[in-house]
């Protein structure tokens, strides 16, 4: 049972399944003081008082607010009870950092993160020791420049079975997340005498600034219902989004995928496919892979950072047979290897299930919130058209014509919920109307119900 | 008691301190079998005689034995006993990787791989859990560019501490590795008008290409016995390695370093002090970093390559505060951040004092290490002249005038063991005689003494 409850006014989040109430109830509070929401001096209630809120014993309450003053997090005086001691020093440790980059967001329905709280720390975990444990030592070592074998063999089976991608190990290289790989992606090409690459009119900003630090020039394609319009486009190379267009939703429609791959065999140019979300898809069968079409013209790209978390910095390429050379050495000279850890650990996830699991709870987890997404749109603001839903985080909400997407961003942000406007993704050339791009992944559960209601009440004329 | 046993010939590590007997010896078997020392159709003792051997319960390594042919390493006939199987596949699993990337060498003594087998397993383990359950979700996103707040902080203090490095965790980057540290810098460096950069006249071909890689040209300063010698370089920059000159093993001189912090001072250059293995120093104190002397005009980088392992890829460096802006973006360029995981673990791992036991437990047995390769060469070839062992895990043997190194390197291969010469480190201008560089920490424990007896056997005339 997971419960939100609140202290002083601040909402905590409390997994109460297992038996693991205390340890659930300290981190609760830990992350709280560590993260400012409750403040320096907040005088906590009686352990009896939370007790009986919580439905939980009294001791427990107890033992977890003894052990977080022996932390240094909370002091106790006779008298005055338990409140947020003044500098959260654990003993003997270095303090945390004073204050957090940014001031933090209340309510977050910003695109790109998925739910950090499913984050599956014990599976992880433990992969990691069965991993650690039988690796043999010499794996420690430098590595294996394109990642290591057996990770690569893993991925290959995974990504044949579940996005139809033609995998061979010996084309994949590992990679430090998506940003990585286009980078060295872009200095391959660029080597190559490339000087553009063509990439959708709305997209993410990063992309379009990773390959230009690579010394191509990004230029936009058209977007429209279909996916993105080829035409003529002189660039070499080509970004596409082809299983749920970001930032906004639609799949690359079946004749365009054969228009992309049939411009990619006449002119020799080379299709990257950011497949970001392609295991995430609620309403029919997933689209599988475009890069399974014509494995020789496509790159395909994936990535761990929405079926795990974006922290892991772990993606992978399958690349044609002539650029897996070229690439390899670009990653050799930009840091050797991806982490050995986090290679073992990934691989022990995908061949034990684990990763299968997670992608299945993800999926459903999402597909709920989604689900709320669009109730509560339908119901209070049904002047808003949501689409690109069928899969995915994130969803494209269209504004009636004439609404200032900075007004309506403004008026969420004084509330305390971020958002973000279509007009943030959009590459020169792009002409849609106002948008909205709701992340639904981003807030922790406990928040979520507040989030929606926050959107509704901003988005009511 | 760490034991080494020999199977079939094979020589195995058996650990059997602690009451993990049987995963221990199931471990050192499955090792063997993956690494093809143990080759398939190879015929094991029997469960008796091995137990015998081990002085262990014969039940003990029945049951290993039972295990790994339930996961499909070894099989069992019944009459013909217990040998490797022709596939290890292990139920369910996808096969491991059929072929090791390089032949592997039964006894190598090639510089810059600290001992694996001393990586602290379960200590890191202990960590990686205690940081992650601690954590809160909004870490594991996209995370701060320059590296965990928490993280910059602990090592601030570690390195003031132990290196004396004037280290503000507002001024320090954590990087993938030094290779990906070096080649953010060289960007950099190149984006603000520099050409060249000075490298001392031996040392990693690595770095001299990332160098080139990022746009600048490597430019060779002799080195003599006091270390680099600086004199009228018109290069922006100078890399340089002043605890513990590598390959050759001196410190930097204090006159020389005065000098070299005079020379950025008067030309408004860089010094790049890649302080590798600055933590293992044996005979007398640690010379301090080189970058207190002149914060503003030395960058320090440090890496927990040498301490843990090179797998980690983890690196940091301590900037001057012109350059903590435009290398952080370069960072966020090259793949956002370094896995946050990776870094809540080394944080933990700093401020719980487990980093200095490891440094300490590695000093004591490189040392013992050292000891016994001097002892060895003194005795067994007094013609070799030792030097570079102050501190570090490689020493300076060089050869009587007129050796041939590639001769002794390939009368080595011959007895399966890899040495490497002084001349794979050189840059057109070094001028030294003959010499090898051996690198003491790399054999795993049970293979020192072979490789020690073989090193002098070659170098016997």
């Amino acid at each position: 049972m997971v419960r939100t409850w609140a202290v002083s006014g601040v909402d905590l989040h409390l997994d109460l399944t297992g038996t693991r109430v205390r340890a659930a109830l300290e981190a609760a509070l830990r992350d709280a003081v560590r993260t400012g929401r409750l403040a320096e001096g907040v005088r906590l209630p009686s352990s009896r008082a939370l007790a009986g809120d919580l439905g939980i014993a009294r001791n427990t309450v107890a033992d977890a607010y003894g052990r977080l003053v022996a932390e240094g997090w909370l002091t106790a005086r006779p008298g005055s009870g338990t409140s947020v001691a003044s500098r959260p020093v654990a003993a003997g440790r270095v303090p945390p950092p004073p204050v957090p980059r940014e001031r933090p967001v209340r309510y977050d329905l910003r695109p790109g993160s998925p739910a950090l709280s499913l984050f599956p720390r014990t599976a992880w975990l433990a992969a990691a020791r069965r991993a650690l444990n039988t690796a043999p030592a010499e794996e420690l070592g430098y590595g294996h420049t394109r990642g290591l074998p057996r990770l690569r063999t893993a991925l290959a089976t995974y990504l044949a079975r579940t996005r139809g991608v033609h995998a061979d190990p010996e084309r994949l290289v590992v990679c430090s997340g998506f940003t990585q790989a286009l980078g060295l992606l872009a200095q391959v090409l660029r080597s190559r005498g490339a000087t553009g690459v063509g990439i959708e009119a709305y997209g993410h900003r990063q992309h379009a600034e990773v390959l230009t630090a690579g010394g191509l020039r990004p230029r936009p394609v058209p977007v429209d219902a279909h996916g993105a319009v080829l035409g003529g486009s002189e660039a070499g190379a080509l970004l596409l989004t082809p299983a749920h267009q970001f930032p906004l939703g639609m799949p690359l429609a079946a004749h365009r995928r054969a228009e992309a791959v049939r411009w990619a065999h006449d002119t020799g140019g080379l299709v990257i496919e950011d497949d970001y979300d392609g295991e995430f898809r609620y309403d029919r069968q997933p689209v599988g892979a475009l890069q399974a079409l014509a494995p020789d013209h496509v790159v395909y790209a994936g990535t761990a950072s929405k079926s795990l978390a974006p922290g892991l910095r772990l993606a992978w390429l399958v690349l044609p047979a002539d650029l897996v050379e070229p690439v390899g050495e670009a990653k050799r000279i930009a840091d050797g290897h991806t982490s050995t850890l986090e290679q073992l650990t990934l691989s022990e996830f995908l061949t034990s299930g684990d990763y299968d699991r997670q992608v299945r709870r993800c999926r459903l987890a999402y597909r709920r919130r989604r689900d709320r997404l669009v109730t509560a749109l339908r119901r209070d603001a049904p002047d808003v058209r949501v689409t690109g839903i069928a899969a995915g985080m994130q969803a494209l909400l269209e504004l009636p014509p004439g609404t200032d997407e900075d007004e309506v961003i403004a008026r969420a942000a004084r509330r305390g919920l971020a958002l973000e406007g279509l007009r943030a993704y959009r590459r020169d050339t792009g002409d849609r109307g106002p948008a909205l791009i709701v992340g639904y992944a981003t807030p922790p559960e406990h928040a979520y119900t507040g989030a929606l209601a926050r959107l509704c009440a901003v988005l009511i004329p």
